[in-house]
């Protein structure tokens, strides 16, 4: 059996914490570590919507994506000073919206707009799956707070959604992976699953040789166990458990 | 049984064609029909690879795609003129890049470099796994003039790759989604697979609800099936069949 | 006297051919021929005009151009991905527009917008003035179907428009000019004339040297010539003839 | 016969002028004046050509031209603050490079770079043939002082070149147009010339409806006119008359 | 004592001028001159106010700073080019707005905009200070023919605004350094004050060392004389004294 | 006496903490918080300096800054996403990085380059004061390890830097105005000073009316007190004293 860098069992994740309310101002906020990745995510809520949503009576979620400069090993530039985001960033960003979607009731919602901020303080691994797991506690603290101000009936959320990527480590399944697995893996595959345990996304990546069809298979049930951990967690940390 | 507005089974593709060669500069062409999405594959051959390879000795496959503004059913905006690629287009020639570097013996390339251009003419759903799959082919046939010309002692490609999209329409899976199907379907899943059926990529995308593992496998299944028959395709295109 | 590369007489245009109806969603659209130049020109119809126009009542034509990065010997850089036009590919969308605008009527128009794309999908010298050619017979396409659905009582066009170029090419003047003709000629002038031989737009460079008096009003005879067979090839294709 | 609103014959210039030495640091420099049409026009000396031409041995002659804002009637937008230049700044420098480069023996440079600034501090029409005519007499004392200082053994040029706009207004052809007959002229067209009337560029415009052959003549005639007379202006202010 | 590069004492101003009317278009204009350093300076007023201040019932000022490319020794990038401005571009014409609507009343104005452009045509120095300086001429103008034309019942300024820098050079603190001064100076500081000796605006910068305490306040008082001196002449260039 | 929102004394700073090695990766890090303004500083270290340096045998140090778009009462547009720095952003970062230089010993640093990120998690005014002083214990903490690793003989740095800002609030002049305080003072003045004294910027702004020279004097004493106190800490943080 390989053993991992980190001396983690296959199905075993890091350490996860959340600390809600990091941020004063935001409606929601949450600092999200899957052991050394730590992504601060905040949820904001504006009273309107895109345009193109405007009397719709529905409303929208957006993400934006971003790392400090020296989040990483090596500094990386700026994006705000190369005047533009990345392809990878504007990936991502695109998926954290999407996965937070899938679990809104936007009709119930009304004309508002939740944008969430995910932004990367320290990078170790699994930054995009931390941060649509941490987004999901922010948002629904920020919903919380909108049904105690009686602004909403009720939390517009209809499971928790949670991700976490798998992949071949030295030829062996193993759950979450961290940088230094992630950077010699065979296959990164990112799950984004509901606590129910519905699939909402799957991005799958052969890193050198394609892998097979067991191999995908063993990967989502890694991914499932995993994720059923991770949506106990989520509940915990807002109260709900 | 849900009857397809093209009237398909639910295992069949469309239509598929290759017309190789029908651009008269590039070192490898074709004009790739899945339906009435065209998309015109060019492979550009340059002498000298990123910087940040030079002196590996190895090659480099890197991929650029874009959408003629009025390949769609309503007028989209020119790229060229908005100033920068939308995030969706980065998504895609970075999927179409890493798809053909992972049949390709970067090694066995030497240091050049193959730029692939996949152009939309006209789009009808599945202009990514389009280009996946008419890309191979015109980058193969840039390989054989190589090879030919006596610049390279063989194909340095280790199988064939292709790529095809399927998903939930009307509550039944289905293979080669087009736009009708693609704007209402509950679950996209894009699936890039080689000839020998390894996976490459796999994203799939819940549209509003989450979708099952069992439905998962039924994609699956359709894509396996459809890329094999793609492969034939492939290979009677370029003429080794 | 000087041979030709191509081998055609100093007053001759190359074959030149219009497939109308190339895109199936475009209101019209032409794919124009000129030996080995290929331009794909689309008209879009929009039923809003610019901020600046409405309620004057009058309409607008407007282009855009572009060429797919490997439509020309050596690969381009696509301007999509370096973020902006050049000065070249702008100085020819504005001519096409203000080409297409001087035979149309904009006020029998009403208020509506044209959009014409004209992306060259194979270049041989010559785009620019096969791209007003094609142009005009896809907007004269669009109008057509406005007419026949009675969304225009009458074609709102008063004249065919084409363009040619014309140069001194191993000191003779030549009609018509290819790549390997334009990359040496001494002179090359763009005429933009109308079917009843009115100057819309005249552009003319010396390479090197400056030309003569003599010399230009040749090139304007040649381009009457070779326009007057260019406007009977137009209304051929658009069945008027 | 058409008076014109400024009381100007027909074949008659605007006051031109030209102040030599206008900028303290500028290699050459020159304000133009046509009427009230006033450009700063500076040559700038660089020992080093673009990265394309290195050890070519010969010289290039590249151009900028901008306006100040409020150079014009109503404030415009400045470039720099909105980010690009447009395409009729585009247009008019590269028309200025072109238009110095033909009077120029590159070869005769050695590998040097003149840098052209044409930056309009007021514009009442032909903004662009001012800076043309006016770039000839700055680049042409940069050089001077260049064969002063023993750099080069003579001035590398081997004629004038100027340029004027010339118009259809109300019916009748006239020179040098200003705003107020630039803005409702049928037909505008750029000549640009050399000083022993070889023709450099022209670039003709109808503005509504197609100029005929005979308008177009007549236009050239007194382009010829005018030249010949700019050219002796320039002459006289570089103390060569 | 040090002596000058310019043979001036440490508490003497450059030769300042103030040539109004400069622009034919402006509704007011002045050319300021502060020695070597030349600044086209140009008030436009505008009737409409920005998005966020409209139905306030007051007005805004603002201000844009730009250099020609060879205004400096050197050629420097022109901003338009290069498609952005730099941050000091910024710095500076935030500084120049802040410093004129620090002696504007905003409401007395009413609801209209004036934009103060500043060009630098030469640079020897103290460009910003002779910005903020000419501005409040060009401004004052401008406001001068609103009341004439019977736009405004009275100048709504409390009083003059202008600036000057003063430095440590050789040690010992100088008034109005010029370019030779400025780029060896141990210190650089830019005092814009009010006619009535009212601090607006103080930015000082230690070169290499920092500066001390007794050294500022010396700096100081070198511009409260240097701007009394600028106030007066201010005053007669507007024809006020 | 006028009542300070946060009822500190006038001469009173917010309570101020700095928690090195808070990111795992950078070579020198500090959480600084200045009360509910809380930044996060990393210094890191790069074996090149840039381009117009090298050779010189002197090394650099530049800064950048950043606020994450909730770290604000409202949601601030990201700057990454918007494609460029403001004008207050590069202002800020331009002045953290001369305040730092002005206290190291480039010359001593040898050829490497120190790049400080400031970026802001929670803003309630004073983020550029807060910046500087915790990127001075960043920097320091960064020169620590290297001459501990032996790869500099001694601490490239004079003297510590560190800065705070003042204002008048209520007609009292203030020490360390908090968001509060800010938004409604009568001047607003930041200054970056040496524990020894020394003044290396000043930047002071009235914000409405001009501000009198003895008010100013005032400010400056606050400063150098509430410096005199943040150089304490800094060295107590860096366990020197």
């Amino acid at each position: 059996m390989a053993i991992r860098p980190s001396g983690r069992a296959a199905d075993q994740l890091r350490p996860v914490s959340f600390e809600l309310g990091f941020s004063k101002y935001a409606e929601g906020s949450c600092l999200v570590k899957f052991g050394d990745t730590h992504v601060l995510c905040t949820a904001t809520v504006e009273e309107k919507v895109p345009g193109w949503m405007r009397g719709s009576g529905a409303g929208w979620v957006t993400a934006e994506y971003g790392m400090l400069p020296r989040s990483t090993h090596d500094r990386m530039r700026r994006e705000a000073s190369s005047g533009k985001q990345s392809g990878r960033t504007q990936e991502i960003q695109r998926l954290i919206g999407r996965s937070l979607r899938a679990v809104t009731d936007l009709k119930a919602m009304g004309e508002i707009q939740v944008r969430v901020d995910c932004d990367v303080l320290q990078a170790d691994g699994g930054t995009r799956t931390a941060s649509i797991t941490g987004s999901y506690v922010a948002m629904y603290a920020a919903f919380q707070k909108m049904v105690e101000a009686g602004k909403l009936a009720a939390i517009p959320m209809s499971d928790e959604v949670a991700a976490v990527s798998c992949g071949i480590y030295e030829g062996e399944a193993v759950l979450d992976l961290d940088y230094d697995e992630d950077s010699t893996a065979q296959a990164d595959t990112n799950f984004v699953l509901t606590g129910k345990g519905g699939i909402v996304e799957i991005q799958g990546t052969a890193e050198e040789d394609p892998f097979s069809r067991e191999q995908f298979i063993q990967l989502l049930d890694l991914a499932q166990k995993g994720i059923s951990e991770l949506s106990i967690l989520q509940r915990k940390a807002l109260g709900l458990e």
